[in-house]
């Protein structure tokens, strides 16, 4: 088993769908929240395909810039809407599944990360608003690395910044590209499938997949 | 000035605003196309920053079936529904700027030609639907070389293939993020704003910017 468990950040940890009501408050639809975060996802993975890079920040903003310019029934100026929206990315919650995973992956003996494409900064916050930073030992960005996730220096980075082996890190993450590219860079990868729904055919299976962070949690204790 | 022009595909020559209906008739909100189209992009961009590949068609399925499974209010099976709304690419009509832009390129000498992230048969299918196929010299697709746009492999293998240097080529897009990538791969490239924003700042600017594609073939042509 390995003995670091990197955990993504936006959605595996943060509970975004607390974005869509600040959507219905600028007068946009709260559906907007899926095409927005899918498309800086896009946007973040084409620069990183194409071997340029920008920050998760500066992704975001450009893509839901992108998308309210289609939004003929916002409630106030483009610019105010978006920074309205893009200030709730500072203010979400943990999902509650959170906080009692760490504490026992803690216990066990297990070191926690996070590497996230977005700040390492806004992770940190984020863990203490939860009150979860006791159990975290680092928090990584693909910032340093210049390079988004899937890219597998990204991965590696985490792993080398560990001092240990890639088949020594876990990578935890509900998104079915990060464990793909997870597995692609050497690393372990857990699945967590929240929706309960089936992996996708085109990536490469996960060494796990448990239904929440709980049940990842008790997969891979030595305590049953 | 490039004796090639490259097209994209996608958006760019067909219009896919018409799948939006197809959504609607399954039961499913035809915004739901952003969220389709963009998360399409996002996994095939994912696999191809990360290593791996999959065809078009695979991913645009895997993307689709993870958002109608999200859908409630469907009016039939998941498997009708996204078979009926799959179905809909093989039917897109091209922009009506296409055929006058297209006749008025090969007019002036130009060689065209198509390079798709999609496949090469569904480009072509398209092409004789719409009446323009005479215009162009041969529909690539990143098929052959199993890496999508934006990476640079893609854009220098339509380069070689048409037997010009990198800088003889200019793509022609309405994505950015492709652009982009032709640009940071060492071809022109022109962006095609049909919708009249700005260009995002993210990117590495074009060099030409038209309205639609008859302006583009104007501001290329010799005959003024």
């Amino acid at each position: 088993m390995a003995t670091v468990v990197a955990f993504d950040v936006n959605e595996t940890l943060s509970d975004m769908r607390h974005l869509a009501p600040r959507l219905e408050k600028v007068g946009a639809p709260a559906q907007l929240f899926e095409a927005w975060f899918a498309s800086t996802l896009r946007d973040g993975f084409a620069l990183t395909a194409a071997g340029g890079y920008a920050n998760f920040a500066g992704v975001a903003s450009s893509a839901l810039y992108a998308l309210l310019l289609g939004v003929e029934t916002l409630t106030c100026t483009l610019d105010e809407a978006a920074a309205y929206v893009l200030a709730g990315i500072g203010e979400l919650p943990l999902h509650p599944d959170v906080e009692p995973a760490f504490a026992r992956l803690h216990a066990d003996g297990l070191r926690l990360v996070t590497l996230t494409n977005g700040s390492a900064a806004t992770t940190d916050e984020l863990l203490h608003r939860g009150g979860v930073a006791q159990y975290v030992e680092q928090c990584f960005s693909v910032e340093e690395v210049r390079r988004w996730k899937p890219a597998p220096e990204a991965y590696r980075y985490a792993a080398e910044r560990c001092g240990v082996n890639r088949e020594d890190m876990t990578l935890v993450a509900v998104h079915p590209w990060d464990t793909d590219g997870a597995k692609r860079a050497g690393l372990g990868a857990a699945w967590i499938n929240r929706r309960g729904v089936s992996f996708p055919e085109i990536f490469r299976q996960p060494d796990i997949i448990a239904s929440d962070l709980c049940e990842f949690a008790g997969s891979v204790s030595p305590h049953p």
